[in-house]
């Protein structure tokens, strides 16, 4: 099938975006299409990468003293509709199951586009007393969103995600909470995917259906357009009010729960692809690659056979042994320079190539991916090959977040002129961040959406004290904001 | 809240097993009944050992060369039709997605009882040559089957599970595969969970609807019933020539594949709490409790209160330093004697208490969970503290294993007079493993189970070459099987 597959070049990036997007998650096996609209299927080594990434997210989230647990995938209808908000942002995007064993069912399950109603219906079970508080909770599950128009990680009918929800004594322990998420994302985001972001408060129109305010994480894509990478909600005591959480606090009073819920999904893998990738594919950044080193042995003559397979097998158990994710691509029937092509493609940081000469001076040539041809080869000693490859690996992780926010540095603009952020968001591609001064006002907002087809991304967070005019109407303005047009 | 649960006892197990058995996982707070119909909540303590559990059998399932990946959550209803027995087997059992977005589908969407369909669709897509095979996948997912009856963990609409698909080339290594997983769940289930169980066949009345052979693995609960705890099915061709798996093999012939699924699901909770539980609550294997040591500082007068404190945060380091999961009741308000009770409810295999005493004299004293009272009492030097815990967990591991064994082997009887046989299985409860010769065919399977509730739950794979006569029809019969009453 390899053979197959490499006949047909992929879109070249530059050409047509979305093309060469799909092509490479098809052709990288990262995903497929499912027979089912909007859903699609996570290939192993497309899910390795997920599992890679929930993993270390989820070590992450537990240190914050958060812990799993897991609540139903149906949610009754009646509990969607107990928030106002709420049931007007998800009731259009359902899928409802309304027969069970052969029986239509008296009252219809929704399922799960986010958890919520059944969660804090539960809460309100073993919440009565401030002792019981606080409690964190997140789960990993599927959930489903009915999308018009789908695209591969981005937006699909159901997706895999983290979902966190918690309660509090007090409103500054759950903002406290809501903001130390936001970071935890940001961190593991630029460490752990090498995704560079912007940060900080949705606006009113942007926010999530219950929320009394959002905060974002957003990358930037090798298109120039945003993508919304992760968000955590302060929830104020919306839910809490629904539900009926309340606890007696130390004063042996009755109140409400303030609350928190964060979340980030498969949507990450479609970052790591636009963000990362180039003409020839895939470009993974180690602490998430399911494969971090092929290694593939050159030889011409059969007596060279054994000796380039014997060092390959010793060269794979050193890098085993420091545990690195290798693998030996012993492949025949197909040129060294196919296996080349093939593991750029797959996005494998690191290629490490095995000759009979290589063998004969106790070396091997070592290959990055992020920087392709001469520039990026070196010889280790196959001595102290796991070390020098450990030591590759790392800097191929730096190299990537550099890479990926110089890009992100050169494709964000300041604009005070309205006219000249227009131009710049024209024609069908991204057009990079607008960093601009705006009022705050919705009018502004829609106006600036309808006319450029940007949104409100974030409203950073670390604002200088210093008053501009907004771009739209020119009134004063306080607060700079990132807009771009978004996935 | 734990002073409230407290004051009512559990039910003792002797008097109802089945009342003992929800009191437990709930006043243990491994899960929660939910507003949702036969769904229950996870709650953290019980989805910590199922992440254990999970992960322990993830790394087993993926040394065998599987890999893990995930397919959509819905499946066309048209797909469940196209295996005749498949369709038999789970269409009354399945809840039925019929809107989405709002409007009524087109072809209602199946909730997954299963993947067999949906999985094999799409291997279709992708084998295609024999250098395609085998083909070994694995997801972790929920899956919905609507229960009648249902109960906490056994039975439930919604449960979790992982669920192995693989094809092959030839009948001999889906044969050889279908076995190899038997062994990873049998070696991992008497290992990890110190759950005995004996193995099997599955008669053709118990097999996997579209199985050519079922596999088993089964054990026996503290109330003398059979609980499935597993199974490796062997698919035959069925699946390949309901969806057209074929593939060229190596003579540049048309082959349909040969394929296996195996798995196993949230039911092991029950299993751990049915098989390990005493009056006192949980008694959980150390390999995939939670909490594995519970550090229970004593003091009376204030002035003890720092330095048993420190000692105690000593003892927490060093255990924790050697990788063990172990927690500190700092909880004040409540006695020592509550707290032990709280911990052993929960099943936590070692106890540590630290008085002023024991500070002064620098040690502790560690506590048994699986022996209760003074002579699962032992003093640890603090010194020494890790690698002493560590010794007795493993000898906890061990005996819960023996004990369970222990168990097994008295509640497993031959049997050659079918009177004594129904004599044994009347009354309520179980009536232990009958272990007994049968002759294979399904009237005498049916009068079995018709008068005795017995059913088959396995039939070795190492017989001795014996002939004897059917324990119902006397007849010549060449096999023993176990038979039971079940979950």
């Amino acid at each position: 099938m390899a053979d197959k597959q490499n006949e047909k070049k992929v879109t070249p990036r530059s050409e047509d975006f979305a093309g060469w997007y799909n092509d490479i998650i098809l052709r990288a096996e990262l995903a497929d299409y499912s027979p089912v609209r909007g859903c699609i299927v996570f290939r192993p080594d497309g899910f390795a990468i997920w599992e890679a990434l929930r993993d270390e997210l989820d070590r992450r989230i537990k240190r914050t003293g958060a812990r799993n647990a897991y609540f139903p995938l149906f949610i009754p209808q009646s509990f969607l509709q107990k928030e106002a908000q709420h049931v007007e942002g998800f009731a259009p995007e359902v899928a409802v199951v309304t027969h069970g064993g052969g029986k239509e069912l008296e009252e219809p399950l929704i399922v799960r586009p986010t958890s919520e109603t059944i969660i804090n219906h539960m809460f309100a079970q073993w919440i009565h007393s401030h002792r019981d508080l606080p409690l964190m909770l997140n789960q990993w599950c599927n959930v489903v969103r009915w999308e018009m128009r789908t695209r591969l990680f981005l937006r699909t009918t159901e997706f895999l995600w983290q979902e966190g929800h918690t309660a509090h004594a007090t409103r500054a322990e759950a903002e406290r909470e809501t903001l130390t998420m936001l970071e935890v994302y940001r961190t593991f985001i630029e460490e752990g995917l090498a995704v560079p972001l912007v940060f900080g408060r949705k606006s009113a129109a942007e926010r999530f259906p219950g929320a009394e305010e959002t905060y974002t994480v957003e990358g930037l894509m090798g298109d120039g357009r945003a993508l919304q990478c992760g968000t955590s909600h302060f929830l104020g005591q919306n839910f809490a009010k629904a539900f009926e959480i309340r606890f007696l606090d130390e004063q042996n009073q009755m109140q409400f729960a303030w609350q928190t819920s964060w979340g980030v999904s498969t949507r990450l893998l479609g970052a790591l692809v636009m963000v990362h990738g180039d003409d020839q594919g895939l470009r993974l950044p180690p602490e998430v690659a399911s494969t971090q080193i092929a290694i593939v042995p050159i030889w011409r003559k059969p007596e060279e056979r054994d000796q380039v397979l014997q060092a390959a097998a010793n060269v794979f158990q050193a890098l085993k042994a420091a545990d690195l994710r290798v693998r030996v691509d012993e492949r025949e029937g197909v040129t060294p320079g196919f296996k080349f092509n093939d593991w750029e493609m797959r996005g494998v940081p690191l290629r490490i190539e095995i000759g009979p000469r290589d063998v004969a001076a106790g070396e091997v040539v070592a290959a990055r991916r992020d920087i392709l041809g001469p520039a990026g080869k070196s010889r280790l000693a196959i001595g102290a090959v796991a070390e020098r490859a450990s030591a590759l690996l790392d800097e191929i992780q730096r190299n990537l977040l550099k890479q990926a926010r110089d890009s992100m540095v050169a494709n964000t603009r300041q604009f005070i002129d309205y006219a000249a952020l227009r131009v710049q968001m024209e024609g069908e591609g991204g057009g990079g961040l607008a960093d601009i001064y705006w009022c705050g006002k919705a009018e502004c907002e829609t106006k600036i959406r309808e006319e450029t087809r940007a949104t409100c991304r974030a409203i950073p967070l670390d604002q200088k004290v210093e008053v501009g005019r907004c771009i739209v109407c020119g009134e004063s303005a306080n607060e700079r904001a990132y807009f771009a047009k978004a996935y």
